[in-house]
């Protein structure tokens, strides 16, 4: 794990304002991150089997997004997509942790050293975490979805459409250790 | 078009501080957005093809992403992945824009007005965009990536690894007036 502890970007330039304004809270049986991130880096909580089942419940389980009322507008049209693309804030990342430069994916020393953004880590300068989930219904002001790894009590960032015409058809590489994790968790999978 | 005049979240409150530090900068020969954000809603800038054109340009086009130098340890291993998800700030977006509700998608009546989150619209409550490019080569603290619709000066708010498997592998469904988006710019695809 190695970190900067003065980055130029620290000091409270905002770019003209890069303000998030939460659009709404997940609501989620995860109380805590699978992964926590700590001031040492990433320590993983428990073992690989018990990862494995959290990711194993995780896309079973209903999750709900709840957007704020007064936006219930910006849903219209929603029920439409089968697949979301959540945007939220990593709320339990500690400040420290955004100057994170590089950590042992899944602080996993089996695995190398390498730069948070070739990591899904959500210790990262900008802990803005995406995933891909599963619209099962919705009701008013709420989604009602599977698949969403956001711990309860995340804010909402953004909510996009996942059209799968906009992602790579074409041959797509990533490196050993990560094929590594996604074979591991593959094998926990009864998808 | 429709708009929320007062939205409780536009009070300033941050949530504890969701504030975005520009962890880069995208140098990109499209200086303007397809899509213009006026205090109207969203107007397409000239025809169908010249936005198929466009698309297909920024396809080939290679696009240069600036990661700022006291951060470059976050690049490390990054050669390692094909493709990546970029995401940045729509920095041209108005800032009255955020609180549309409600948009024509691309501006066009033929379309339904549709809620915000049934969009890929910039002019969304948080206008943090998201593109999947492909990498071409790093140099140092630059990626060389294609496929990237960001405007020239976009601030860069995140990378991270495009792995295939995190994607939905079942059917995925999208609203009609998705599909013919879609199909329209399908059909000026060179690749």
């Amino acid at each position: 794990m190695e970190r900067l502890d003065k980055l130029p970007h620290a000091s409270g330039e905002t770019s003209g304002g890069m303000v998030l304004r939460p659009v709404g809270i997940i609501k989620s049986k995860i109380k805590e991150p699978v992964l926590a991130a700590g001031n040492d880096g990433i320590k993983m909580q428990g073992q690989i089997d018990a990862m494995r089942r959290k990711m194993r419940e995780m896309r079973q389980e209903i999750s709900e997004i709840l957007i704020n009322e007064p936006l219930i507008d910006v849903l219209d049209g929603i029920e439409g997509y089968s697949h979301l693309v959540v945007l939220y804030w990593a709320h339990k990342v500690p400040e420290q942790s955004r100057s994170l430069t590089k950590v042992h994916p899944m602080g996993r020393e089996d695995f190398p050293l390498v730069g948070i953004f070739s990591t899904h880590s959500p210790a990262r300068p900008n802990p803005v975490l995406m995933t891909i989930v599963r619209l099962c219904e919705r009701k008013e002001n709420v989604l009602e979805v599977t698949g969403l790894d956001a711990v309860d009590g995340s804010p909402v960032v953004d909510i996009k459409p996942y059209v799968q015409r906009l992602y790579p058809r074409e041959e797509v590489r990533i490196p050993e250790w990560m094929e590594r994790i996604v074979k591991e968790v593959d094998e926990g999978d009864v998808r």
